[in-house]
């Protein structure tokens, strides 16, 4: 298979996308097309030792900096490294795009290049994150902040299918995000949202309150954008400051310091649970593509891991199930389209 | 002053209401009414010498439990000891109350009993919440799953009078909780709210991504309800999660278990920062009189400390400074009554 990559994209630049470009195809069986500035690109690829047959470039005179404005940027700057390689997915020279730049821009090229799947009206970004109990997917993570009931249900069922292909889950287990586990509890949107997971064919397991989403009880949990953009940064934030906590407690004292050196390959495996960069990028789902959005401070292993998520992905031909699955409910009625809700 | 204790209310019962009432009245000059049961209090009060002027029975034949539903209860139950606690606030024969139970049932009996400040349309729960620069606000935590832009000025507006006169804050800085830092940022409810806190002459300082809260960025921090609720229990859920995986690492080999063993003390001043008994209860701002509600496994220090948080905030005379407020925006024709939001 064919992946771009953004070789500009991301807060490190070229360095850490050659990189993990060059891991990845060590490893498995894909292309990379590096799209960016030709120099800056070979110069770091002439560090390495690859199979030049897969590993190209192609050269862009622009880049989409992470203050531009989403959708200016992906019409005006025609030659950018992340326009150009959603050009170029569109016309079928790649299966997969990965970026690690702006993410506006990024959803922004998927909606206006690429276009949604016919019959589904909001694409989402479906984050998976890592549990006790293994992989769950957040979705939507951000990409739709203002939301309708039917716009969850459609979350519910990519992400379903997501973790059952991607994931390989026979029954995902699919879960609301809301403020109690009753199902008369929460506000207009999540009660709507409630009625209509219930009576589809989904694995639907109820209401999911935030305190039980780290535990991994649910594999699929289903919010709007705005609510999955609080709760994936605040997430980021409590880490944070407990590992910040943790830090300061280890120096607190000569004790603390000799238990914190006893405990550190402790801390690392405990600290390897929760670390993103085991766990690949970001999908975009419901476009009509692979697209799929790293981590801005990737380094060359998140973007090895991206490459590998977006080989598997392809290879479970995700994109078609989503397809075959709208255009299933389209032919007996069950259109999502219809509703204009 | 007098305060009003729901003895019966909390995972635990009378016997940490009891406890935390006397460690209460031995520190403080309070006087405490329990509410409930009144052979069941006075087993309990019995284990311990009081000055038993400041600790009075009042009999009370009910009790809401958690699985009641709130509104239906508080209308029934008239003989629980929440809704005669409620009574007595309402008859001016006590200051504040406090309990650790249903939590629904407390904000209904707020609502109904004690009503509203005259002008506010929206009370909501404020929780005190403990970061690395001191206690900062969460406004509103959970009262109101559905909100207009108003009443998140409102809760502003509250919070910031709570932490100006409970907190001791001269200027307490407002954050709006959002999906990024810039104005133009959010759904179409924070947009909103944005433009009115930025004209408001509250110390407005823009949107609060919710990876900073944590850290004590803002003195207060607002957002809708059902933002609040999944704030807040996914805090408490992340905690969990860390707290057991650090659990984990100390257990998992013997060096491991010496490190933990000589890390003992500093994990315990770590824990202690978010300890929750540290900081008492959370007022249900906006309504006619002080109420608290505790948290629902609230140890006697977690009562005791509640106590210390109602006479605190009484002393600050903080609901006529509320009162107050919103009167004189209603005389200068700032009327929040007024729109219809």
């Amino acid at each position: 298979m064919k992946i771009v990559l953004d070789a500009m994209g991301g807060d490190i630049g070229p360095s850490v996308n050659v990189a993990g470009a060059v891991e990845a195809v060590e490893e498995w069986d894909v292309e990379v097309i590096l799209t960016g500035n030709q120099k800056q690109i070979e110069d770091e690829l002439q560090k390495f030792s690859y199979d030049k047959e897969r590993i190209t470039i192609v050269n862009c005179t622009e880049v989409i900096e992470n203050s531009d404005k989403p959708s200016t940027a992906i019409r005006k700057k025609k030659d950018s490294s992340l326009v150009v390689g959603f050009e170029m997915i569109k016309e079928k020279k790649a299966d997969a795009i990965i970026s690690a730049g702006n993410t506006g821009a990024l959803l922004a090229g998927g909606l206006f290049i690429i276009g949604r799947i016919k019959g589904l009206k909001r694409p989402a970004l479906a984050v998976p994150f890592p549990t006790p109990k293994g992989l769950s997917l957040l979705v939507d993570a951000g990409a739709n902040v203002d939301c309708k009931a039917q716009h969850l249900y459609e979350f519910a069922l990519m992400g379903s299918l997501y973790m059952e292909f991607v994931g390989q889950l026979a029954k995902p287990k699919v879960c609301l995000v809301n403020v109690g586990a009753e199902k008369e509890k929460g506000n207009e949107l999540t009660k709507e949202v409630y009625q209509i997971l219930s009576s589809s064919d989904l694995h639907f397991e109820g209401n999911i309150e935030a305190r039980d989403i780290p535990s991994g009880y649910a594999d699929v949990v289903v919010c709007d954008g705005f609510t999955g953009n609080i709760i994936l940064k605040l997430f980021e934030g409590v880490a944070q400051t407990f590992s910040d906590g943790l830090k300061n407690a280890v120096l607190s004292d000569w004790k603390s310091k000799l238990g914190g050196f006893l405990m550190q390959p402790a801390f690392k495996s405990f600290k390897k649970q929760f670390d993103y960069t085991e766990h690949g990028g970001v999908p975009f789902l419901g476009v009509n593509g692979l697209v799929i959005k790293a981590h801005g401070s990737s380094n060359s292993k998140a973007i090895k891991n991206a490459i590998k998520q977006a080989r598997i992905t392809h290879e479970a031909l995700l994109i078609d199930k989503i397809k075959d699955r709208i255009s299933e409910m389209t032919d007996t009625g069950n259109s999502i389209e219809g509703e204009n809700r």
